[in-house]
């Protein structure tokens, strides 16, 4: 279906903010019926952009006699200031494909090697605002090394939970990251 | 389980940057290791948080002899830069409880009015870095005025969509939005 005349075009952008983790601009754009002169207000339109690297998240899946489980992590979040029980993901690092940024982050945050990795998909984690994208895999065939290779400042525990339990607490305390139900929407998928 | 020895203590905030639709702090922590003065470092940490209003997003619901659709819209996104396929949704007007932002951006982009809705859950968008929640819902028995009520600058174009093609769709164009993935994680559930 053929949407283009929803389309807005950018004339232009200026950085207004940089932070360590991100930069903010203003976009300049002109509506659909700028485009088309339908409007003749000359004006252009702003909005803001968050500009920040590529993120990769992993849900890891442990088989067990007791059925599926899930390796989550623990860790305290600064924006929703409390405790979130997570799947193993995080910033790309330069130079990292999404598949390298997942299999390295699951390892760090949780000492656990994939033998298997597979991508499951990517979105926009806020596509109004933000310009990057969020990459999805699934990893199978554990090999617990023991050890994670956390930062000096990075507090991040272990836990192996029912895979449904993690399903049915979704959008509950502790599981309170949006992405994490949308990883369990690409997991359905690939069921 | 007991997590409280990962939780980080804010010791002050500071506004850096405002805009139309958010502001943003440097929030000041001790760690968990600064806190239990396992950690003679004295500086404090700094994290970046932006604050913005809640969000709502609703799943409309269709029932038709041909199956389950899903009321969806069109429209173009500044952040990814790209046309998007969505449930409806948005952000929270002064005042209003968190059904009534979803029955209001339902109506406001689609011209549906639901005579059921119910909550499904709530998530914070981004606990690393945003301190706001988006708040899930279910609609019903959709009742079709004939008319959206769109801003000036709101470009929306509705479409009615078989519910397995979105559910298939999620992670692959035009379904780029990762919260509306998250929305099928409670609606998954809900089932």
């Amino acid at each position: 279906m053929n949407k283009t005349h929803l389309a807005w075009e950018e004339t232009s952008r200026k950085k207004t903010y940089e932070c360590k983790i991100f930069s903010i601009s203003e976009s300049y754009c002109k509506s659909p019926r700028q485009i088309t002169k339908a409007d003749p207000k000359a004006e252009p339109h702003t909005f803001t952009i968050i500009d920040t690297k590529d993120w990769a998240i992993v849900i890891p899946v442990i088989e067990t006699p007791a059925g599926k489980k899930f390796l989550m992590v623990w860790q305290w979040r600064h924006g929703s200031q409390c405790l979130s029980l997570e799947f193993p993901g995080g910033v790309f690092e330069p130079g990292e494909n999404p598949e390298e940024a997942a299999a390295r982050e699951l390892y760090e945050e949780t000492g656990y090697k994939p033998q298997k990795i597979k991508k499951l998909g990517d979105f926009s984690p806020n596509p109004a605002m933000m310009s990057n994208k969020v990459h999805f895999f699934l990893a199978e065939d554990l090999i617990d090394t023991g050890k994670q290779e956390l930062d000096e400042d990075e507090y991040v525990e272990i836990e192996i939970v029912d895979a449904d339990e993690v399903i049915k607490g979704m959008g509950k305390a502790p599981y309170i990251h949006s992405l994490m139900g949308t990883a369990l929407s690409l997991y359905f998928q690939d069921k």
